[in-house]
């Protein structure tokens, strides 16, 4: 199982418009520090599926057919952007798996295009091709569900954006289905009331309660970006701050599946 | 006065996701002939007014406090989307002039950022710098003004999109104002019924009846480039089929201000 980080920026992206930080004046000269908005791709055994649809040049990115599946982990604009341009196009019906939002956003269900939406339920797991996916219930201000990606007999990997924090019965899940990786929010530098996403410190306790083998860290601000660069703050081994482009191959750990 | 014909697309762009018509193919081998959402940048004078929003690079664009004011036909998805992201942004408040739509898209209203949107009457002028711009009623799905944009002693433009026809009121303040400059909505190739927007007979007739000195047609679809492409259809000299990043100088007519 590949994943890409086609985009690892929270809403307003890296460089942040008008903003002098010294994170936003790197990523304003070096375009490989920007962040694009988050979202992921994950192929496996001839499957492609994309997690959110908020990168602005989708319609560019992919060619008619190449996307089996979207995944939707909630309506909000910076998830959902380039779906308003990619919709009006044209080849087969791309199924787009969503958290059941009557209010998806702004005209996406009144006219879904080439979309075919698909409302899903929390821990009711579907399948696309391979692959088995279930959709885990996170805390936002809008109803979002992370996934969890499982392959049988291969990895599972599971995408945590956007949350502050995790349900409980999601943890309990996690923690039964040993991630061989996870991708979490981390939008702010540690903070004493972060809003609507994870900081610092509770994506770390998160990932503490869920133990996954490896994990990046996604949904970055500039705030965290630039708070990175003047505390150069320690992190575990396997613990990595994505960054767009970056790709890994998920193999299941050793010892996990009796039969290998 | 200059414009600068940033996109110049209907919805969904050229090349359209997916399509392998000629106009598409063409685009998407050579970027130059690719549309992207219809919008303008109008300067004069120190002042820089965008119309519309749809551009998804706006933050990239532009620097802070270098738009002084953006102007919206309409919140369609495709002349606002760029706004998701550039609102997060820092620095001085953006005013964004907008018909009186009390839903405006997804939550641009609900979490404005740094734009502030300031709903306008039909007819009734307001002034940005030393342009006075006349919201005019247009006729689509959703409520829509185009804009006419004059300077004292100077050149008058008007740009007139997303719309199919214009309304009486509409038509006879244009022909009363001998526009400099039209830049008006041309979406389809000749068509029986063209829904919500002119086909090329109807922009070509709506440019009769205001008889503007020089006219630019946008918010082009693929649909009328590859028409276009195959049936070579004739133009007058004053009339263009706007281009992505084409630019015009206007000056005002000649012997149309008598103390010139
Ligand atoms: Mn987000
Ligand atoms: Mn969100
Ligand atoms: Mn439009
Ligand atoms: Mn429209
Ligand atoms: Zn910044
Ligand atoms: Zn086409």
């Amino acid at each position: 199982m590949r994943i890409t980080f086609l985009g690892t920026g929270a809403a307003g992206g890296v460089p942040l418009f008008g903003c002098q930080c010294s994170a936003c004046v790197i990523a304003h000269n070096s375009p490989d520090y920007g962040r694009e908005p988050c979202s992921a791709l994950i192929e496996s055994g001839g499957i492609r599926i994309l997690i959110d649809g908020g990168l602005m040049d989708l319609h560019k990115r992919f060619g008619p057919g190449e996307l089996d599946a979207i995944l939707l982990t909630h309506f909000h604009p910076d998830h959902v952007q380039g779906l308003f341009h990619l919709r009006w196009g044209k080849g087969p019906t791309i199924p787009v798996f969503i958290p059941p939002d009557p209010d998806g956003c702004a005209d996406l269900f009144r006219h879904p295009g080439m979309l075919e939406f698909r409302p899903q339920v929390a821990f009711s797991a579907f399948q696309v091709g391979p692959l088995k996916i279930t959709p885990l219930p996170l805390i936002h201000s809008k109803i979002t569900f992370g996934y969890a990606i499982e392959l049988a007999d291969g990895p599972a990997f599971a995408y945590l954006t956007d949350t502050r924090g995790l349900p409980l019965e999601t943890g309990d899940f996690l923690r039964a289905m040993k991630p061989d990786g996870l991708a979490i929010d981390c939008s702010f530098p540690p903070s004493d009331e972060p809003k609507g996403h994870n900081d610092w410190t509770m994506a770390l306790d998160c990932i503490e309660a869920v133990s996954p083998v490896r994990t990046w860290l996604t949904h970055i601000s500039h705030e965290l970006d630039d708070w990175r660069l003047s505390t150069n703050p320690d992190l575990p081994a396997d613990i990595r701050v994505a960054r767009d482009g970056e790709q890994a191959s998920l193999a299941p750990a050793a010892g996990k599946h009796p039969h290998e």
